[in-house]
């Protein structure tokens, strides 16, 4: 019998937990390869394509032969470009030193997380949070302290539950608005009493924007307009600017800790890819904005329309999600079963795809699953239908 | 005065080093933009631009709206590819699942070192070697140990000195083959006892092909015809394949631990990059070796060019290195001057732009300075024709 390899791996490498969507994910796959017809309500990507002018600037790149090294905080002109985009549509001016272009927004939680904490360090994060916080932070030897919060705090973690979480070894407090998997936005006095926070403590805040300008009915801020000490921002050009598997990301944090941070970034990464550099200088124009705007609206339709469906279903959304394309929603009352064995089932009797809410933390994990709205609104309405039929026959 | 930002880093980001290399790049650039002329016989990035049939299926994909995430392990048909190239071209069958496809090769130590070591480790890897290996380490908490190579063993860490070098805790032996910053390439006996001492002592063997197909006069092989218990290969599309920018590379490794390393790549990476994925599908095409294989024939002209005129100019080169695109010389011995003097006066006072044996190790290496014959023939004879001159003037 062959000695398994498992075996011999880290510690910490053993401990990395699958995604429970990924098995749901592959099940799935093997359901419609039969031929069943299955509703996705579990993917966390946009269902739309890159806009034109970013592919058609891609485009141009690869027909330039634009396929050399980047310096490792990215091309000059696009620190430039998301400055730029702060100033302009945040009002909220930014030196482009402060900017570190990264591969994807992993790498830029990768660079912050490696650039703040030593292992052995504690960081606080919600729960339910993006799965990868903790992953990421228990790969490197960090001890995530989840934070429970609900609807009596609106989903956020606020100062007074993060002052009670405080633990020796905490140096960092790791805030998402919007969030996954609650779709919550992180009022900004709440923002800026956890910069008060951690700025009394010696700990630094992360504030992770991916999900910024998908925000609906509340406005769209940056949490950079707090000023720039102890204070470190991630975004992508996943989400609102639908390039996700170009993986590209940035980081904003005080000018003095990103330089240390783009020499980290040349050990860890060389650069982000060049291709998706020169295509992302046309994420800003006018063009490619009207695009998203428009596509922003049509989340918020989606939203609108989904989540009064699933309140009539019984499922409980206490807090209206402003930001995202997510709704995180507690099982309906009645429902005698956990979020694992309700997305299983749902998935192989209902024929719906959901994220169940252990994949996100342990706080009332079991009776959560997450909505994604990336899909077309027909769409969504006959998930809704499949699930009404499938409780009523229960 | 506003705190440093700095100061509260962690200690690993404050410990990571810039490379000397960095600051004479920079100073390159502003001499050139003086109108001051520097060849450039620092740069670790090949001179040619990635082949034509790579370029253009990276433009169809593009065009057919590529942009969505891959699995974490890559494209199934990338996976099958690298795995067909293995059997086809280095005799060895390889399966598809023992395949990761990665963001570069850069994705791929990071992953091994993840998946191998726990903070506190130990990892041995040789001294002249990749600077990334040990900043890689430190940042994540574990110590390498550097081994002085040198003339008497080819350059090459052998088994004997990695047992004389052994310590509590060390868990993996790192060898690149062929050799940043020497050229050499480690002899496929070495690395059988090099396996064989990792498997006897528990620990794992990581090999560096990133320059695999760039070997000149010796047998291109593969270290994973040495069987697949505990041996991880890293390789990329970068050197061989001309697809620096892109950002792509892989590990194989044994199939279980692959799976878990598949699951730490969706937390860290998500994936690699799916433009990049869909273009390197053309990578193994006859068309696109033939390419490679004309350019990898002037890179060792250019070898066979530089080599003897820098031994004319006094520079020690004992071993001709038998791969990569870098000699690795000592400076010659009236010279006293120790090589980050060296490298600056090159650049300040005779235009040429090289990389000191600091960035690599401390074994020597003030003594040593890296050539690379990334630029043309021409460039390189401008090069040695300064050099002589310099060193005839002092």
């Amino acid at each position: 019998m062959p000695t398994s390899a498992v075996s011999r791996l880290s510690g910490q490498a053993r401990r990395v937990e699958p995604f429970h969507v990924m098995r749901l994910l592959a099940r799935a796959g093997e359901l419609e390869a039969l031929g069943r017809s299955i509703v996705h309500m579990e993917v966390g990507e946009p269902d739309f394509p890159t806009p034109g002018p970013i592919l058609e600037a891609g485009q141009r790149a690869l027909a330039d032969g634009r396929t050399r090294y980047t310096s490792a905080g990215g091309l000059p002109a696009l620190r430039r470009a998301i400055a730029g985009y702060y100033a302009d549509r945040y009002d909220t001016p930014v030196g482009s030193e402060r900017i570190l272009v990264t591969p994807g927004a992993s790498g830029a939680l990768q660079l912050v997380f490696l650039a703040l904490l030593d292992p052995g360090d504690r960081v606080l994060i919600a729960d339910p949070s993006y799965p990868c916080y903790r992953q990421v932070l228990q790969l490197m030897g960090i001890e995530p302290i989840a934070v429970p919060v609900g609807p009596d705090t609106d989903y956020q973690l606020t100062a007074a539950r993060a002052e009670a979480a405080w633990a020796e070894g905490v140096r960092a407090i790791v805030v998402a608005s919007p969030s996954n998997p609650t779709g919550a936005s992180t009022a900004f006095d709440v923002l800026s009493e956890l910069h008060a926070l951690c700025r009394d403590r010696g700990a630094a805040l992360v504030v992770d924007e991916i999900y910024q300008g998908l925000t609906y009915d509340v406005q769209d801020r940056t949490a950079l307009s707090l000023g720039s000490t102890d204070l470190y921002v991630i975004n992508s050009f996943s989400k609102y600017f639908g390039m996700t598997g170009w993986r590209l990301g940035w980081l904003a944090g005080p000018e003095d800790a990103v330089e240390v941070m783009e020499r980290m970034a040349q050990n860890l990464f060389i650069a982000a890819n060049t291709p998706a550099q020169h295509a992302a200088l046309a994420a800003f124009d006018s063009a490619t904005i009207a695009v998203l705007e428009t596509r922003r609206l049509e989340f918020q339709r989606r939203r609108d329309r989904l989540l009064p469906a699933l309140r009539d279903l019984g499922f409980s959304i206490p807090v209206e999600p402003t930001g995202a394309f997510y709704l995180y929603a507690r099982l309906p009352e009645g429902l005698k079963l956990d979020s694992m064995t309700f997305t299983s089932r749902m998935l192989e009797e209902a024929g719906v795809a959901l994220t169940p809410g252990n994949d996100f933390g342990r706080h009332d994990a079991a009776r959560h699953v997450r909505f994604a709205y990336t899909r077309e609104i027909e769409e969504l309405d006959e998930g809704v239908r499949r699930i009404r039929d499938w409780l009523a026959g229960i």
